[in-house]
């Protein structure tokens, strides 16, 4: 199933997305299924201009992103394939949805794009196993942990770097009951293909990654992990269109724009 | 004002702290003053065993932990001091209020105590200036940012060394229009002091943290701004009692336990 959430101008709804692409409707739910059993209301809509899809899920709780979690990437970065999971959080605040824009921040003059793909918890999480780690989750999403590489290279700590107003945009919706042991993984820059890859590549698979996190914090409902992106990361900026494509799930679109 | 969010075996509610140490009564509010217009319900009730204090707010968004903002803190760690304030993310799961317990991890074999001045946020923030910048606080509490210091000298990024769960411990309670340039701060450890120092040794002040947080990230009511520990940090163990005092806010206190 692929879960949006979304609005039509009132407050944000959440549906049932059905048919193909480029011909989708939205079938209405009663509540967010994230958090509440829910049904139909009986409401379809069609996926036109006048249906604004929004951040499918904005966390509760939190965002744990893992860092240096493909090889190429970690090479390209000058890093060591770590030992252990690179951990490190995002706000809710960061979170942005589809078509939503990235804004740039004054203070960094050198923004990446990042194409992950986005795990979405559904259950609280404490110690659990990478046996039973799949259970624990509602669903996927793509994301794109936008990254201000000057700051990230220039500062201990990655908050300011990787957490800052707009730098964690996930969409376009959650797909569920998904096999992510080989999907394709891509990032696209007005077009051109800049991270091609597969999440076969991935360093420590989701089941591992649910597993050692549950052990650090406690997941809730609604949190999300983002598994870390592939090699190929670069600029983005002003007026730039960036695309995350991950197979089976979707194309998550933003564009770039500077304020200063 | 003193404003407390406390139990008595129903839901939490929010009230006003009235009268001496040692005979408060609690003013029972309507609501959340934090977020909501609130006024008194006519109810008092004293402060007694039979009321449980709770973490005074549980943000919403995020905890913006500022660390090395003490020279001789910065001193005892080998660090400089920096010459921009040192930012980190501590997630929601990680508070807890008065008196609950700190359960250390099995993954740490050195956990320890970090007394600070808490900053609570009370109106949306965005690029405020320092001259602004208090009025957008809500008020003030007391933080123990308690700190896996064998995984923070192991891992580069301090999302696991200081975001398990029970990490956050705040409280008694929220103290407004305090002044804050010049408070006592210590802590305690089964009753032998170990941090003693007082708030005007910050290196970044509060109205400059919130300003430069602010030019980050958005702030939003009810998160929690961390203003950094002073010298005299150490380990805290199973049994240990653990408190942290600040002059004109009171005495946060928690108990340590081992689960493993």
């Amino acid at each position: 199933m692929r879960i949006a959430r979304f609005t039509t101008g009132d407050d944000p709804r959440y549906a049932l997305v059905d048919g193909e692409e480029g011909a989708e409707e939205l079938v209405v739910l009663t509540g967010d299924p994230i958090y509440t059993p829910v049904q139909p209301t009986g409401e379809r809509i069609p996926l036109t201009d006048a249906v604004r899809l929004l951040a499918p899920v904005i966390p509760r709780s939190k965002i744990v992103a893992v860092g240096r979690n493909y090889a190429a990437h970690a090479a390209e970065m000058g890093n060591e394939v770590p030992v252990s999971p690179v951990l490190f959080f995002k706000p809710n605040t960061s979170v942005i949805g589809p078509d939503d824009l990235i804004v740039l921040p004054p203070w960094s003059e050198e923004i990446h794009h990042e194409a992950e793909l986005a795990v979405v918890i559904g259950k609280v999480t404490r110690n659990v196993s990478p046996e039973h780690a799949l259970e624990r989750v509602f669903g996927f999403t793509a994301a794109n942990d936008v990254t201000a590489r000057d700051v990230q290279r220039a500062e201990d700590q990655w908050a300011r770097a990787k957490g800052f107003d707009t730098s964690c945009p996930i969409g376009p919706w959650i797909v569920t009951d998904l096999d992510t042991d080989d999907l394709g993984i891509r990032a696209r820059v007005n077009g051109e293909t800049r991270q091609d890859a597969r999440t076969s590549a991935l360093i420590f698979d989701i089941p591992f990654l649910v597993s050692y996190i549950s052990e650090a914090f406690t997941l809730l409902p609604g949190d999300v992990i983002l598994t870390g992106t592939p090699a190929g990361v670069g600029p983005i900026v002003d007026r730039d269109v960036v695309e995350v494509e991950i197979e089976d799930i979707g194309v998550l679109r933003n564009p770039v724009v500077r304020r200063d």
